[in-house]
């Protein structure tokens, strides 16, 4: 026992010594201090998704999007420091960059993926941080299920539901259901973790602010049908350029498979009053033409930062098909996706204008758009807003500050739940 | 649409180029190539933990379980690589050191956090590996839900439920439940992530190894209820060292908390014949205590790797209030855990000979033990074995090779589901 008491001893005085600083740190006035150790480096940079108040509006290039803001630190000793302005209140993400390398924040134990790389992250409470926190509120669940799939050769494939806190008391009652797509580079990890989803609809049902709701978030790559690690093709990457996926198949299977699948296992109620879609970027073009070729489905739509791409209609899709015979010999670069040449969803896209007529005259209870005044599809999203406008569709539109980025996109999120199911 | 043409190309070309190197590549005779890109690195290295067969055996020290071995690579140009000798088939985990710093492998997605770090992992195809890894077999689906608690001032806490594949198929029916627990630095995610716990129970039930039935895996820290990022403390770290978590507190409240949430909320067969106890190191600990102060409700015992501490019994338990009388004034390094002091759950050790004659008076069907012959716990193991022999108590007993590692606990997992529920 002497030996159990030194260990607690030696344990307790080991993380006393290590203790000597935290990162971050959100001070009083919610600026913020970072800290990390390198007694070799030149040059320690920190990357952030926040910009200071001063310097706000950060303009983002096409392709650049989501491009992090670079501030430098300063050496005392063998440790680096910065501390930011006062910060607004939001989930920022960062990194280090050590002599140019990326480095996380060794201090920092929340970390999240984004595509094929890890961020830390922080919380600066208020409005909307708060509703990204876990809260003392009634939780719901979240389950990881397989459901049996045809696409792309894939005979089961990977979704996430959200189950509301009160659904397994109410064995009676049957929820509506919103239906969360990713983006490109996304899985169907990406809502609940990076966007936080699961915390966001604790909160909101808690503040009477949602209707208690299904919330499911299935994979929307067609040659992905996990998340990494979860998947059996373990070299498949996520990555920000899935051509494959924007190709219709994923828009061609969703309601037969996923939607299907929803209602039969869970207790949903099935109509159209009651079913919500929404997504963004890639998840936003599939949201279009998922809910375009099905009037019938689906009374609320949310387009997050959406690839609108409504110059994708009939002309377009054989210029489509001689990109992919230029490619064909490529293959691998497809991971599973064995027949890039494929394009059998192409017909998802076409006819368009004649869809979405039909869509508008079966009179869709919403049809909402947000977009960041500085996002790279805000040039898209207007085109196709003017394309609404002309033909006397009504929808709802949500303008903000930023670009294309998670925090717009749980902010959409906020303002798109008291919306529905009303 | 000329610039989707061009987007499209460029994206494809882009992945062309960095497509020029994958790390790892796993090679038909089961040696494995990494590679890694560092233009004016001066050394890199690759920590591991597979050691090659003419190296097996690496001696650990107490204290220093789980050291990887280390390798160092060879510059070509921009790049280092390094090709191991053939591995047996296993879940292997490792990292780049270059020039001193820790590095992921940026080339491979699959990523993978134990306590505070992370680590990239590969699996080599066979037995056991395959068994880790996603099959075309029919999937269960994993649960993450909230559960009443009264632990430590925590109003919820978090665990992890399996649920077999035809679950949802046979509402009539009801299922055995396996209670599996993470160790020290561990929590509610460790078994699914690092212990690929789903992936083993849905192999071994389509292959008839193992009955289908509910697995159910807590976060055992006292000072977490969560994994980071999804706590309300969102400073709360993992930590090997979870003093606290060793006061007999978890152990204390695991029956009346987790055992009746799961009996309540899922079709459980609810009896002693139905409900089998597991855990590892730190979990081992608490399997020992919980089983032995409820010789009623536990029929089958695996002690994986257990931190037996058969020391510990009644003379200890004054030490231990010692100990933790010197450190009271360092409360914070708790995190929520509001009163280190706050040993009230150290009667869960009291007693301990009677308590573990009852337990065998009462013919558990199953008790097994299994550890590496080089784990730092082999000796408290050994220890423990005397005792039991002593008073005549029947035991299963696996020793292995190797150490304190995942990989020794996904192979006890293999071979200790066979063994329950027959």
């Amino acid at each position: 026992m002497k030996r159990l008491g030194l260990f607690l001893f030696v344990s307790i005085m080991f993380s006393v010594v290590h203790a000597q600083y935290k990162s971050p740190v959100i001070n009083p006035d919610n600026s913020v201090t970072f800290h990390v150790y390198a007694p070799n480096a030149e040059e320690v940079k920190l990357k952030g998704s926040f910009a200071e108040p001063s310097i706000l509006k950060i303009k983002t290039k096409a392709g650049t999007f989501g491009k992090d803001k670079t501030y430098s630190l300063k050496k005392e000793g063998d440790w680096w420091s910065y501390i930011t302005k006062p910060l607004t209140s939001e989930m920022y993400t960062y990194k280090f960059v050590i002599d140019d390398e990326d480095c996380l924040d060794s201090l920092n134990i929340n970390k999240i993926r984004d595509v094929d790389a890890f961020f830390n992250y922080f919380i600066i409470d208020g409005v909307p941080g708060s509703m990204y926190k876990t809260q003392d509120v009634a939780h719901g669940k979240l389950e990881k299920v397989w459901y049996p799939s045809n696409l792309n050769g894939m005979k089961q494939r990977r979704l996430y539901i959200y189950l509301p806190a009160e659904y397994d008391r109410n064995s009676g009652k049957r929820y509506p259901v919103l239906y969360l797509l990713h983006g490109s580079g996304g899985d169907e990890t990406s809502w609940s973790d990076y966007g936080k989803a699961c915390e966001i609809m604790d909160n909101m049902i808690a503040q009477g602010k949602a209707e208690p709701m299904i919330v499911v978030m299935p994979n929307g790559i067609v040659n992905l049908d996990a998340a990494p690690g979860e998947s059996p093709y373990m070299d498949a990457k996520p990555t920000s350029n899935n051509v494959s996926s924007m190709m219709g198949k994923v828009e061609k299977v969703f309601v037969d498979e996923v939607v299907t699948f929803i209602d039969q296992q869970y207790r949903t109620q099935n109509d159209k009053a009651h079913r919500a879609l929404a997504g963004l970027s890639l998840g936003g073009l599939q949201t279009i033409y998922i809910s375009a070729n099905h009037p019938e489905v689906f009374d609320y739509v949310g387009l997050f930062s959406a690839q609108t791409t409504n110059t994708l209609d009939n002309d377009v899709i054989s210029r489509v098909k001689n990109v992919f015979n230029k490619v064909a010999n490529i293959k691998s670069l497809f991971g599973k996706d064995s027949d890039p040449n494929g394009i059998e969803g192409i017909d998802t896209y076409k006819d368009f204008d004649i869809k979405l007529k039909a869509q508008f005259d079966a009179k869709p209870k919403l049809y909402y758009i947000a977009v960041g005044e500085e996002d790279f599809v805000k040039k898209l999203n207007d085109d196709f807003r003017l394309k609404l406008d002309a033909a006397g569709y009504k929808y709802e539109y949500n303008e903000t500050d930023g670009s294309h980025s998670w925090e717009n996109w749980r902010k959409y999120l906020l303002d798109f739940l008291p919306r529905i199911f009303k």
